[in-house]
């Protein structure tokens, strides 16, 4: 699978792919990582990719033009790239999205500097458009790295042996239960009694009751809407 | 203001302040990374920081020991550390918060890798803990990005004249209204017509009503909490 990042500033995405489970994917081939600079493609001689916005207001635009002959040049080398753009003014990425972009081939993520970039190019270029949460950023690069690697780990052969996709929080309604490594007693801080004792069916209605309870503490709205236990119980 | 990154994976984090706004900030000294390695403070052998989980379940928790000893640490040389850890199971991160923690001196983000941190850890040591949104990341080192920028932008000093925390999505209970940039038209997509008249109340309102189209789409909910349209207009 090929993620292809459009942005002004490629230094501050690629350390990230640099080591750990992402870095083995990109060097067992599972997943391809490209670059685009929308500066490359501007045609103005100072290679200038921003303006004042139109209509006032503080702040500089990104300008069609490079965006529209950078993006035009991707999609005439790949025709099925799937072009996401990164913008608050979007819905919600969540782990549904991250599952279903998995299966496909090539995604192209689009991050905006300044002020945003001109409604144009998202109407003419975008398939998808996408917000990581309600907070502001300083450009589009983290919500574009944060949606390559949750993707990734829903693409075959990325995760290891040592992590897993199964029973984890928004794979289910439920956030999951704690979890507590070696040792039991470690300063006097204790493992809960019931983890120690081998009985997997205590142990899992132990860990269905403190999912439920860390849920009605965090996520008090998303737990009402799925109160039916049993879904939990895959 | 000071942040300091606990994570096994430097590398990962470093690079994306190597450029851009948060560069300049940090050529400015108006913030200041630090970065902490938990196996640093590992007392096993190997440097070992995970083991099985206790109760059973795929996948490897980070153990108590070396994060116990790495906070006790940071504790240690500046009592005003706030500890925040990123984990699924956690409150969203949101603008308010942003702002909130601009305010602290020094904010140390722990980041959990494998099936995640042994709760003990979280018991003792956070100040806070968040989640950035409902997906599956790989670590929380992304996360603890997201915040650190998110956080930024709302230091005195740290956005130039470029850039604006003025009517931005979220600082208001609307997405933003769409942005363009010059040339008015571009390959036959137009600029709407009212942003290039100059008439300052009328552009105003067509963006407000831009603003609730683009926030009836994507944020239904959202928007029904906050009908009173007034409080956008500040």
């Amino acid at each position: 699978m090929t993620f292809t990042f459009v942005t002004l500033f490629q230094s501050i995405v690629e350390g990230y792919f640099s080591d750990s489970i992402l870095n083995r994917a990109i060097e067992k081939d599972i997943i391809e990582l490209s670059y685009l600079n929308p500066r490359d493609y501007s045609s103005n001689k100072h290679n200038k990719v921003d303006d004042t916005a139109v209509g006032g207001g503080a702040g500089m635009v990104m300008n069609p033009q490079p965006l529209y002959d950078c993006l035009a040049d991707l999609k005439n080398k790949d025709e099925n790239v799937h072009i996401v753009f990164l913008t608050p003014v979007a819905k919600q990425f969540n782990q549904n999205d991250a599952k279903r972009l998995a299966k496909k081939s090539h995604i192209a993520f689009v991050s905006g500097r300044y002020e945003g970039i001109d409604e144009r190019v998202i109407e003419k270029y975008a398939d998808e458009v996408f917000s990581i949460g309600d907070y502001i950023l300083t450009g589009g690069e983290l919500p574009s790295m944060v949606m390559c690697d949750a993707i990734s780990r829903n693409v075959d052969g990325v995760l290891g042996n040592s992590e897993s996709l199964d029973i984890e929080s928004f794979e289910t309604p439920l956030l999951e239960a704690p979890s507590f490594s070696k040792p039991a007693n470690y300063e006097n801080n204790f493992v809960p009694k019931e983890y120690l004792k081998g009985n997997h069916s205590k142990i899992r209605s132990l860990k269905i009751a403190l999912s439920e309870c860390k849920s009605k503490f965090f996520r008090p709205e998303q737990l009402k809407k799925h109160i039916i236990r049993t879904s939990y119980e895959k």
